[in-house]
């Protein structure tokens, strides 16, 4: 099955760390978070606005929802590929899609909603430059 | 807000270690799945199924989908409660849910989905005796 | 081979959770160094100085050395006990020491040596009264 | 100050993750044996002996020992380097050596010292082909 991913997504090659696995013998599952992180870091990276630039301007983008399947394992030493991708853009909130796949085979899928808050930690909109820079749709602004 | 948690979930209380923090200040958001993880091994220790013997008897237990969503960040050396309790129970998956608390603040909720594999890694039926230990509604037997 | 725990050391008990384990089976390396993070916050909680207070009050203690040795693995759902005490205290860096051990079994033993900062990261001396907390010769004041 | 890395050294590129930092806004401490482990896997790839193969033939390489020094901390999104080589072979055992840094800064040194072990757990020689792989003096024969 090979993951149905938009042209416009970013991809990230991932390799699978000893320290990653369990004694199933596959990578645990509270890895997946920590990979669409840097999905979502080279994503951004690429798009001229690194994650770091953004908590310096004083936006910080935590994470308010999370959630993936898992159809295959991934395993020691395995090279996966994040495509990490940006499906909506809201004044106040991002919505990332991620798959992680090795060669043609689909290993997991999920999104990440993320909202923007200042250092006082309160909510806040996402500045303009930094929406159009991730919008999908670029030309028609974000939503 | 209280969070709803049905009388047969299991409390376990976890410490938020240094490790776990980012540089937000916050606890990581990829340490949710694994202090549900400590939930889950809390209620089956309790239920008298501790996972390690279901290992043993050849009934391995992998993640096959995970949400969860936060409303308010756990921080260092916060101690908070993860309610742990099973939905329901199918021939061959189990769905758990969670609640993560730090006294009456609801931080955090979620759910995972496991399906039942053996030693060749193919989908078997959960056995009797561990359905039954689990199961929501005793008596009735399950799904 | 039973440790060697001076007596004004403070016993912490961690289980071992599955997202420490390897495909060894064996819970992996670097959780040890998590597990005497876990250690010097109770031995501090204990001695009413918890770490936390420290950094609020801007002494913060970055580790600048760690050894440790492994004797024995720790596996899945081993309920470990961390054993922790201050070997010596200087006016700007304190030496821990650790053992961790499952019954009377020794399974690794290792130190960390931290430095003391300031908020602009610079050296700065322990203030008196958190060295007297933690000082493994009260009376005789720090080294 | 410019690491002191033998020739033969192989260098791993790593990226400091979000999940990687701590509150103080550091990497925190115990990423470190992870990174030397990912160090290892490329030194061992390179050399045509994947740690992954030496599993498939029985023999297993836990960690007895570990040491390291931590000269100025690693932060979000940096790009470090990791050196690493292997200083001793002996019959039963190999100690490897690592170097963290980012451009000319060296920001740790550290090393770990593996035992050989078979499937049943117990002390075994280390197969001369992947003594001789790994061997820092090729041509006069491991120690």
């Amino acid at each position: 099955m090979k993951p149905e991913v938009p042209s416009h997504a970013t991809p990230t090659d991932i390799r699978v760390r000893y320290a990653d696995t369990d004694q199933m013998g596959f990578a645990y599952y509270a890895n997946y978070p920590v990979w669409f992180e840097v999905g979502r870091a080279s994503f951004l990276r690429e798009r001229g606005v690194p994650y770091g630039d953004w908590e310096e301007r004083g936006f910080i983008l935590p994470v308010s929802s999370v959630a993936y399947r898992l159809f295959s394992p991934a395993r020691y030493d395995d090279l996966v590929t994040v495509d990490t991708w940006v499906e909506k853009v809201r004044s106040r909130s991002i919505l990332f899609r991620y798959t992680v796949s090795r060669g043609s085979t689909l290993l997991a899928e999920g999104e990440t909603t993320h909202i923007c808050i200042n250092r006082d930690l309160r909510p806040t909109a996402l500045p303009r430059d930094l929406r159009d820079a991730v919008d999908p749709r670029p030309g028609t602004g974000a939503l």
